[in-house]
């Protein structure tokens, strides 16, 4: 079994100016590689607690990558640290000077002194190519344990892990076997209902494993599978996928980097349809997730923000007595608005949001009462009433996401 | 002196299905009230791991902070691992426990009983309260140790540590107005040349810093002045912030956490004008941020998102010929979008954005390529041309921007 750590250096992340993206990065890479991660540290620039970083490491971990601390300044002192903890000299690698010493020339910068720092590797270490910047890489295992040291800036360590670190890592841990993940992502149903409904499964998982997330009013279930052979792995995901589909199937609506925009996009491509919206508390976030998709011209008309009811008036056409007697916040309102959007904007398919997306309530209703009209050519419209929690800005993305959900099946079962 | 170290728990951490963005944001926040932050941790759902780490953390910090590990699945053990090593009992806050049933109350849900554990606190520990989701956070010292509980997800987790958990530290460390800060932002200007336009200002710091950052097409510079005296560290910050705004006050529109959108908003209120959108290439973006402001509605009359060249002529009053000849992406369209939807909403301002976004040209015209309109009641139609660059979310974002920061320069030049 490999276990990592990954120890990112850098007194940046320790005051927040960037988040630390390189530990995502690579654990996304490692779990690929079947390499368990168990711990993330991030450290400052400073010599004595990243050796206790490192000493830490040492009991937990027979794989830790470093990331940052590889370049010219005095504040740069991985190389140095680990040179001292581990008893090895830092050497200077000729090539890595020499292309150092050619990016001054072709840049046409006087190389300063401390420049040749960047060239120095621990003694005996495999060096990894920076294609991207100056200071290289390097991977060296010393008493069972293996250590990579990469560079801080994301855009020269990714390519390096991704072309030298990751197959040094599988020839020195000889990794053959097979990962493989698959994303279902889900919309309608809470996490710990969805987990109550799997309880047993997630329960039992081993290969797969089972991992659910909550993110934004979707829950998303990760199942990775292990196999010497991938055809196997990817039969044991299925057969997972197959029996959690039978119990919350209806509440599944894609894969991986699939969205609800882009799931809706892709069905109202496939019938040749287009799509209007009345937004009133969404405000034009409905029509603005759906044109992020590059492509969305082919199946997005356009629409109207109807904040006011002047404008659900006038532009709408909602009569002012039915705003008056039943009000914006309304079934018949959410029917009008869909149904007269489809037609004014010449769509298949018109959708309509009303509600109240707080902090106050409107029209004597709590915020999160929502209604989401869809009116579709040549079929009875339909209205659907939410009543959603959460602050304005959830309760308006889960409106629009609803939007998505609701249209997805209207037109799943219509099909 | 206050040294902390921040603990993520969570599994998703670790495969790098998100980024450790609670880390990020609670560093700047400690920074701001004067604690040092000198490791971060990342562990997984795993109680002997989880154990491990806050050992280690005793031994190095007086502030041990923990995000995530708080729902109500079995995944979810911070609270009991800390229980079991302080020995301190969890026991249910009523408080809390009538929150959570009132939240499945309210949305309809049949309440599962393992949602009973979100309301266990640790016995003698300060409640943080949970406003945006259901799990309450808590803080209590031992031993000389300050252990803060906060959720994982940073919707919930934000605003309870800003609301409760940094006056909780400001109160158990004594921590008085000994760091003062303040964020100028920019619009407009890029990061490189501001810097170069206050090389030797920023070359100079000391007390206050200058750090500058980029995000989003907008350049922040925080400020962060010491002093024993509150007062004082006031003035060092309105000192440097004359110098600078010397330098380049035309493109700082606001401080702290205004936005062109809160600022736009605010300069409307204030001359009680409202504003209507005619969005194409923005799809609904501009609109969508105005109204995420609570109380948008005093000022935000609506308007259309005009995506097809059908919708620009049908809705919108655009001549077919004007669209065939200059096309859709040009000065007169903006001008009559912009003309047009603030007539048809009866409104005192109306903008308009229409442009290429990419990935593909269009009419002949790069991406990037875009109008801005903008008409005032009893003033003349203006139009703003931009070439930006960058990818499709970076020009619909910078274009909405834009927006914003044309019409905000209009009504300063007005006043």
């Amino acid at each position: 079994m490999v276990n990592a750590e990954i120890i990112a250096v850098g007194s940046e992340l320790l005051l927040g100016q960037i988040a630390n993206t390189n530990a995502q990065f690579l654990s996304q890479q490692l779990a690929g590689l079947g390499i368990n991660v168990y711990f993330h540290t991030v450290v400052g620039d400073n010599a004595g607690r990243l050796e206790q970083a490192v000493k830490t490491a040492q009991t937990r971990a027979n794989l830790i990558i470093f990331t940052g601390g590889l370049g010219p300044t005095k504040d740069d002192l991985t190389k140095e640290t680990i040179s001292r903890l581990l008893g090895r000299r830092l050497v200077t690698d000729e090539e890595a000077l020499r292309a150092i010493e050619a990016f001054f020339a072709r840049t046409n910068r006087p190389m300063t002194e401390n420049n040749k720092k960047q060239a120095l590797i621990l003694e005996g270490a495999a060096v990894l190519k920076n294609e991207h910047g100056m200071a290289p890489g390097m991977a060296l295992t010393v008493d069972g344990i293996t250590y990579m040291l990469l560079p801080g800036p994301p855009k020269e360590m990714q390519p390096m892990f991704t072309k030298y670190g990751a197959p040094f890592l599988r020839g020195v841990f000889s990794l053959s076997g097979r990962i493989e993940s698959r994303v279902l992502r889900f919309f309608g149903i809470g996490e710990s209902a969805l987990e109550t409904a799997l309880a047993d499964l997630i329960d039992a998982q081993s290969n797969p494993t089972i991992a659910p997330l909550a993110n934004d009013g979707e829950v998303t279930l990760r199942l990775t599978a292990k196999h010497q052979d991938q055809a196997e792995a990817k039969r044991l995901l299925d057969e997972a996928e197959a029996a959690i589909l039978t119990r919350v199937g209806r509440y599944c609506y894609g894969y991986n980097d699939e969205t609800l925009f882009t799931k809706t996009l892709e069905r109202l491509k496939e019938r040749g349809w287009t799509i209007a919206a009345a937004e009133s508390l969404t405000g034009g976030l409905f029509l603005e997730q759906l044109t992020a998709v590059p492509g969305a011209s082919a199946a997005v008309s356009g629409g109207v923000v109807c904040y006011t009811n002047g404008v659900k008036e006038h532009l709408l056409g909602v009569p002012r007595p039915l705003l008056e007697t039943n009000g914006a916040v309304s079934e018949p309102c959410a029917r009008l608005l869909a149904e007269n959007v489809r037609t004014m904007c010449d769509a298949d398919v018109g959708i309509s949001f009303t509600g109240v997306a707080g902090p106050d309530p409107l029209e004597g209703h709590p915020p999160g009462t929502v209604y989401v009209g869809i009116a579709i050519r040549g079929r009875d419209t339909t209205v659907h009433r939410l009543a959603l929690s959460g602050t304005r800005d959830a309760i308006r993305t889960r409106t629009a996401k609803y939007g998505c959900f609701f249209l997805l099946e209207t037109l799943a079962a219509g099909r």
